[in-house]
């Protein structure tokens, strides 16, 4: 088998697969910001029907895998595995909303990188020739990150300037060996990376050194250069991980200023909608991915993105015993499929 | 590029990747047990030097590496890619392990069916062509999952008879597209199973109906039967899951009975080491494969066995609210490379 293995954290696919089709499913807040109108399905109820929080979130994966299938004209039977995995202990979104469907499914962890990391996986077994359909998925809900990472909801906590407010929502993708719709060109495994710090409301901070250094690496890998792409989008650094970002960056001598966004910065109206830093969780890229992104590849007015999921891998216990916080990012290059 | 897909959840692969190395890492009470002189190293602390449970679970997954390292004649900066996940909160005994050692990371949960997971997800990566050099890898520490899962260990609690000990090591193999030694032919990824089990005590119960499932789609898929393997071997079904397993698959005329070993019953006494039915946790399988059952391989006392991954995927939070505990299973088959 020839390999697609190119440089040392990348990898190119040889017949880059299709992403045929997306969903998101996103709370009340997400709706209400300036890409409320983009998610395919949003709901008032923060319980989603359920009587938990947790239970909520996996009904958002519920609802964005049955919405994925709806788009899709596909049927349940005819997924050939999903690849999902959330921010809750032992990512129970992701494993109870798949009880008994019968679909083969393979868990993730990689905190907010796990879009990327779910659509990075679900490029390697399809360009390997080892499924034809395969979803990606994520999610994540406000209150029970609130609970389970900081305080109770009821406790009402300040925030500091530098938190961010996770997002409520689900995004599914679609990855076909065939088809139509933008593709995945290459991919970027990142590295954790720890720099020190130790600031559990300033997660921007200890994800923008591991950003860098898989941003860094894809165009070294590819030989390639921001100006190919019409946008790098970072996951969840916030307004302050993504300045750092843009220093670390320029400090190489890459120049990623003028194209880069976040999905953080792009799914909540700071001015209005008192996020602070900006919105946060695996369920932030995942949602914005799954609607705008994709949909501005898919009409071609973007040619190529590089899509970076962006993880800060702490757990309340490694905070609570005075360690640093670790980040990664995982980078997807996706193009329009040459439309 | 041409399918490897074999049946509707299991793949085979055309160029059988071979793990060419592999190491152990246990606790004092595994070194007191049946396996204990198969392990490459043991420690009689239970804090292998740290100052916390989870560090300490931290620490066999760097030992792990750096013994498989040594054995293979690698450098770190010749691994493409650690595939690896265990059971703590946000999997903090993966990501603290790989913290700046510059190896790419994709983090993987599958509760206790992490071992065959990040095996199956090895074989698809050098299968595909994306790196040459992977290695899968987890951990589980007793203490670590006592207090996470159950009580503190200071509280003293009464075990149930069908609980299980969780098992303090990590195991590590080295997935390549060349060299020598037992390669994996074909794998089955297992569906999320879920029979209503709630007892959190008797997880055995709750993982024999995902295992049937998995094991029972292995032979429709491959178009196999028991009799071609020389052993099939779950990672922690303990003796009740395990009896559960036989009665399960005689149902459908699948007879397991004379091939069926059980990881959680080969490695402690259970006459002399008062474990009650027997080992678990993510180290269970992954020290066991990673000593006993790739060894006898490597010698050819055995030619083929399926390694089959059991996972309960529950979280302390599912527990609390009333729901019931999920399974799954992921199976590898794993040849002797035709010594």
């Amino acid at each position: 088998m020839a390999t697609q293995k190119c440089g040392s954290h990348s990898f190119q696919l040889s017949q880059p697969p299709f992403i045929t089709g997306w969903a998101s499913v996103a709370g009340k807040k997400e709706s209400q910001g300036p890409l409320g109108k983009a998610f395919d399905k949003t709901s008032k109820d923060p319980y989603f029907g359920e009587k938990t929080w947790e239970q909520a979130e996996k009904r958002t994966q519920e609802l964005a895998l049955e919405t994925l299938l709806k788009k899709t004209g596909l049927a349940m039977s005819e997924v050939d595995l999903v690849l999902s995995g959330d921010l809750l202990n032992q990512c129970i979104g992701s494993s109870f909303s798949l009880r008994n469907t019968g679909i083969p499914h393979l868990g993730l962890y990689g905190a907010c990188s796990t879009m990327a990391e779910s659509l990075l996986m679900a490029s390697m077994v399809v360009g390997g020739g080892f499924a034809d359909r395969v979803v990606a998925m994520t999610s994540s809900h406000f209150a029970s990150s609130e609970r389970q990472y900081r305080f109770p909801l009821g406790y009402g906590g300040q925030r500091t300037p530098t938190a961010q407010w996770t997002v409520t929502g689900s995004g599914a993708a679609l990855v076909c060996a065939k088809g139509k719709g933008p593709r995945i060109e290459s991919c970027t495994v990142g590295t954790v990376t720890d720099l020190g710090i130790k600031d559990a409301n300033n997660m921007g901070a200890a994800m923008a050194p591991a950003a860098h250094d898989t941003i860094c690496a894809h165009f070294r890998d590819l030989g390639a250069n921001p100006d190919q792409y019409d946008r790098i989008i970072t996951g969840d650094l916030g307004q302050f991980g993504k300045e750092l970002l843009i220093e670390l960056c320029q400090r190489d001598g890459v120049s990623i200023g003028g194209k880069l966004e976040d999905c953080g910065s792009l799914i909540f109206d700071n001015t209005k909608q008192d996020v602070h830093a900006g919105g946060s969780g695996c369920g932030c890229s995942a949602v914005v991915l799954c609607s705008v992104l994709l949909e501005k590849l898919r009409t071609g007015q973007w040619k190529k993105i590089l899509f970076c999921g962006t993880g800060a891998l702490l757990s309340p216990t490694s905070t609570q015993q005075g360690l640093p916080i670790p980040g990664v990012c995982h980078a997807v290059c996706i193009t329009n499929g040459g439309i």
